[in-house]
């Protein structure tokens, strides 16, 4: 199927088949497709959690207002934003950088300026929106990468961000829960999977110019 | 190839064969596919503008710092967040969602209260961010669907918002910019395509629990 046949086939499930895992080479090829994600700067302000953990899940459900697909899913991805967005941060992402394509550091101080400069002019609410966003670009690829796989999946911003956060043990990671994302596969009888999909029509959505 | 090949494939491109452009039929089904992308109770809370017209290029190369990419790829899409989430827009979407769906708008009551519940909750600098999240996710698909139809892309926040919503009338239509992708085909002679691409490293990246 192409993408677009895929994303036609997904819907956000309700009901998952909690009988049903995901295989770790498909999880493998989920997470590895969802690291190429791009971000400002390639900077990725954010964690990827995969959560298993039966008894984790069942306090993250009571912190989502009890959705079921918390515990049904076969795994809930939590994005989360980094909190401490700044020099050593920048320096460590730049080393890491020069690593990677095997050049002086130097060559990068430029790049690694520009990058200072538009940390710096941020304040530190600013930086976690910023984060909070390029976790978003995730979640778009996340969607499209499981849809290509025929896994399920339900983004979801319906739950306490704090106690996540605290359930988790972010805070003390530097994170803040962003979105979550629960996959799997559907149950049958979720009547959510048989409803017309709504969408803003293309004269609605897009504007030509 | 698969998704996890394209994105491999794909990155950010900073030069492009101004001489090429896409299709109107891989660009129809780019767009099909952006419009497929989830959002918060479906609510696409953005508009995506396609913009092709030289003179209004020429402008946001300018309020861009003169990246090329404006003037040279194939098309600028910008997603623009909508500024105006309020009780009207969400009856309109509860009158359209009953019309696809064919069905009685009575049934969507319980639905639409929980909505206006979260919309009446958000300050209109929060409800800004939460529709600018959503364009983040349509970016995400948007690079996916892309990579796939080895569409080249290059996501860009380095650009002058004001005067963008000044250039394209945003502020008119109830909108303000959120994020741009630029896309079309890399030039040969693009170093940046040679360069290997820095991703954080599963360990770094993802924390199983």
């Amino acid at each position: 199927m192409s993408l677009l046949q895929s994303l036609e086939w997904r819907y956000a499930t309700k009901k998952f088949d909690d009988s049903k895992k995901i295989s770790a080479e498909q999880l493998d090829t989920l997470l590895k497709t969802v690291q190429l994600t791009p971000s400002s700067y390639g900077l990725q302000h954010y964690k990827i959690l995969v959560v298993e953990d039966a008894a984790i899940r069942e306090q993250l459900k009571e912190a989502s207002y009890g959705q079921s697909q918390l515990t049904d899913a076969s795994q809930v991805i939590v994005f989360a934003a980094e909190t401490e967005i700044n020099e050593a941060y920048v320096k460590r992402y730049i080393d890491y950088t020069a690593e990677v394509r095997q050049i002086e550091r130097a060559q990068l101080e430029q790049f690694e300026n520009v990058i200072l400069g538009t940390v710096s002019h941020k304040t530190e609410d600013e930086k976690i929106a910023w984060a909070h966003k390029q976790a978003y670009i995730a979640l778009g690829v996340l969607v499209s990468a499981a849809s290509e796989l025929e896994i399920d999946t339900c983004p979801m911003e319906g739950f306490d961000t704090s106690k996540f956060d605290e359930i988790l043990g972010l805070k003390e990671k530097g994170l803040t829960s962003s979105v979550i994302v629960t996959i799997g596969y559907r149950s049958p009888d979720d009547h959510y999977s048989h409803l017309a999909k709504v969408r803003k029509t293309a004269e609605d959505l897009f504007i030509k110019i």
